[in-house]
């Protein structure tokens, strides 16, 4: 069966760059436009390339970005398109796409909280793709957007679901490590980072509010309904490159002891991983036991198999004292909580018939 | 009055050097032995210099480390000794010191759980000095021990003491970004830290729980009585050189509003401040305004007058959502949370007679 | 007698804010005036600050800056100009300055190599300063410009007068470890230098050797003269704060002796030191003899008296094999390579009665 | 035909876990024995695995590191010895191997001295190999040491070889930023590095001279002859993970254009590329055209196909300017300078028949 032609905007950025990454030779789908601002239009994808992880393919290099043009994506028959766009453009140019027709999967954060647009993550919550169909009816030409998590709310979210599920925890306190990569490019001054942590991330403590309730959330009669788990956060910048780390607390009067919890964790499944979707990591949650993990420069690219790579969530050190349990965990931000997200949702609509 | 006699144990390493920097031209005590190991004994302060922040007056660069030797102190005249000895070896020769009679203000944790051992944090628990009475008994020839917190739970339970005594807050949540320094020298290797956060320090999560129940108890009838307060932590070093930040989450049904708690840790004053001790900052609190702050870079060496460099606490981003007060504090781990509080200790027993 | 009325534009900037720290309490100058972009129009330098490494006295955090307006200055009785104005806008603001009748002090590049303004460095070549009475003939008002050298430079011209002056060497090679503070804020992003060195610095390898031509030249019959001095240049971006280190190859025939280099070097004095202007260094070259000196953190900040802190060169590892000189150098790229580069030409200027 | 077994010296180390990895599925050699320290005896791999950058085959995870014992590696059958010792204990226990008649492979400095030693690099004296036979009627059983170069002069020498070959350059100053895992582990302590440079590694600069010369020189009529290239070095330390950058100056008065300079560096191609050794990089000089490289983050692994990862050199930055060439150059210190440099030459050996 032929692939489905895919579009990326915002292929000069961060999270644009991961989904050129991740889609080669993608088997559902192939990237026909990388797109980005005007600025860049013209310039190799090679001349843009800020990943020093990954190595481009020869043949990618040579790609040429060109102007976003949603228009001319329809007719150059793109059905999905890939949103990297910074959340400040994002909002018109992806709503643009979706009325085109298109299926947009997007990694900003201008449409997650409507009311008709899931905060898709696959392992989570594959029911809320229900509400793409009320969405489909209110846009022109069958087009919709499905929402990827903010990346720091992405691997808490992960983590929270099997205990919350099983043992009904409500009250989560969380302090985060997040890597530099989270800011985009340029992003964070070195002056300002070298030596130094800054306690504050514009609108990401609220983002982990509103999203985790939202994404633990259920949907149904058309709408969706928030979960009643409370997510209190502290927001912090380190100087690391790539993987957030969390230190998560959680009380609870019953709480299990931390055998529990980590096999509840391990032996957590979902849906990728029945549906065999290519970038669902096989084990969406990795729990380790040495006393010095998660490591965000040994376990931000945890997963398997190789497709999967930073689509993996490590938790580690858990601990429970006095009714608290404690454990840190650590993902991909610009994996798992960026454009691995996306593109897990793009197989889970594809596999779906959605696409 | 003639300055009281007193000697540097440790002063090859980062605290040694701090106290050696404290006590240059202080008001009430005269450092007249530089102590280390036998490896150091010989060198001339200038040859192990670790501190870049600070220049090192040329007089104290030319003083010589000799070997540690109680007995030979106390014939020189010492009556006080500063210990910035590593915990391994500190237990043993600061015993040695207090039986031969002297006053021993001591860093390291060998003796902070003793039941007649005072955690001394002056603005906090200034009556736990009477335990000392007791431990004096117990030695030989009127010496004794007094130690300060570790460096983690110094500035939390500082920004603990008047929140508790005023609204009695019970559970407390705290997430730690510690800097290197506090790993002593050589410490942390690079390799291990660049481009990461190592999210474990030995003994520390165990160190603030169990310290903080005593630190903010009482002294009554001859024993210490522990503190309702519970502290659970999730420690982690991140690469920044002097600092700790935290993260603070503490839930209670009867929250209190963000600008009360802003006031009454900024309108914190006690014993310290009250007796004008020289190395007490006239502020021990400082609540900041801006929403980035505090920050290590930036924030470490907070504290007035120039004595008190390194010596306030300093608060930031408080907020209250849903019963649950966040905010981030932080501190000098080698000044306030070493050193600095070794010496403030020292300068409230003079004051008191006690020395 | 009363203090010379100044401006400092660029105020917003790192060279702007060292410019202001320097002032402050200045015996000749004293600042009315901190100008910027219409961008920072009304914000307080506190509002703006990103030195880390020096506190803002209290009254300063309070001025209050405007845009640039050089009629204004001059209305306001401003004689003297302090600029810390990028390259990219300098030139023409700070003719703008000068036609209006005030002696302008610029750090930027835009003017430097203009046939009748000097790159002035008082140690070097204070005999420069004549080339401004061309500069005042061909402006209105008798205004003139002043510049300093390039930062990477600075440090290198002062190393290497007194070694051309007594053993007419000719070739140098000089390979840079360049701070972050010299690409001004933001600068460099955090992605690009964290566990890594940038290669190339725009420009900086060209002015090394134009600029070192010329500074260490003679000025002779109304015209600058370039020294046969060739510097060829490597420059590099490392992760460090402030201050550049050089490393420096000479190779000459009859090259004496490492100690007679060294001897020459801490033996160095010139105009600043005997005029004693208050932020010339009582010695502007500073040997020393340790195998791992200079470091950037340890050694930026070299130079006494206190107002002379980061004025001063510092020098190391002197060895000389096979005809091969080779040693490090060390200046603070922001305070002697930028804004203390400008008040200390100012100082000369004010001495000499040119101001 | 059989592999050859081989055993592994110092695996617990940086350069002994990159021989590990290189070694895995090889070829030629299969590794039987991973031998350390008795402090390392009985330890799994992957308790002591420091290596970021590459992920442990999950079969090698378990392998049991074992004390070093040559008596016991020749009864299991061990022909060849990959020796990553530090150079303090490296001398008498690859002695012991030799003599024990096992080819020792080593990246010590112990031995890269003698008079019957190489000091090997396929791709610039694969005639060296010839001192072997000297030595192998030196020692007992026919066993032999082979040493690779230091780090730093390793990528320097690759990079002056087709220079010296095809224009006779004499001249060379050389200035490192060399990598933190030069130093071993633990080796730098991140306090000592964090935001600063190190301007002395020890010994470095003198290998990089005497080990140039034996390395450029021939071996004729029975003994080593030295090269006239004179390499005078200044070397530093700094804050990046993998791979020494160095830049390089070189006078003559008979320059080249850069041209000729790339393409004569581009096309290099030696005995390895010919004999198609699996190690060997199809291009060893990769030049890069752009402005800002080579970087470390971005080119220590250069090297195609993908065992010869980390092999290849890269070049950047080439200019002339008055009869001074310059340029930087990169290779990765613990691959193509350690590890990968002896694999590299066990190649050459098996291939020749040596072992």
């Amino acid at each position: 069966m032929a692939k489905r032609k895919a579009a990326i905007l915002g292929s000069s950025g961060m999270i644009g760059q991961r989904f050129t990454h991740m889609l080669d030779a993608h088997p559902y789908f192939e990237v026909v436009a990388y797109c980005a601002s005007d600025r860049s239009n013209g310039k190799k994808l090679a001349d843009v390339w800020k990943l020093s992880d990954v190595e481009m393919n020869p043949r990618i290099r040579k790609e040429t970005i060109r102007a976003t043009n949603p228009a001319a994506l329809e007719k150059q028959g793109v059905e999905i398109v890939f949103s990297g766009l910074p959340s400040d453009v994002a909002g018109p140019v992806e709503d643009e796409c979706a009325e085109h027709g298109m299926a947009v999967f997007s990694n900003a954060a201008s449409h997650r909280m409507e009311h008709d647009t899931p905060i898709l993550i696959p392992e989570i919550n594959p029911d809320h793709l229900a509400s793409v169909e009320v969405q489909k009816k209110r846009r022109k030409n069958g087009g919709f957007i499905i929402t990827n998590a903010n990346c720091s709310v992405t691997g808490l979210a992960l983590g929270l679901k099997p205990l919350v599920d099983e043992f009904g925890f409500r009250e989560i306190n969380v302090a985060t490590y997040q890597a530099l990569s989270g800011a985009g490019y340029p992003g964070v001054a070195s002056l300002d980072i070298l030596g130094n942590v800054l306690p504050w991330i514009k609108d990401e403590e609220e983002k982990m509010t509103a999203e985790g309730r939202k994404i633990l959330g259920s949907y149904k009669n058309g709408r969706f309904v928030d979960s009643p788990v409370n997510i209190q956060a502290c927001c912090a910048r380190v100087n690391v490159r790539d993987g957030h780390l969390e230190a998560v607390f959680i009380r609870d009067k019953n709480m299990p002891d931390a055998k529990s919890i980590a096999r509840t964790l391990a032996d957590f499944r979902a849906k990728p991983q029945k549906l065999k979707l290519p970038s669902a990591p096989d084990r969406p949650i990795i729990v380790r036991k040495e006393q010095n993990r998660p490591q965000p420069l040994l376990d931000a690219n945890a997963g398997t198999p190789d497709r999967a790579k930073g689509m993996a969530l490590t938790v580690g050190r858990i601990r429970v004292d006095k009714d608290c349990l404690k454990f840190y965990l650590l993902s991909h931000n610009t994996i798992r909580g960026g454009a691995g997200g996306s593109v897990l949702n793009a197989e889970l609509a594809y596999k779906e018939g959605l696409i």
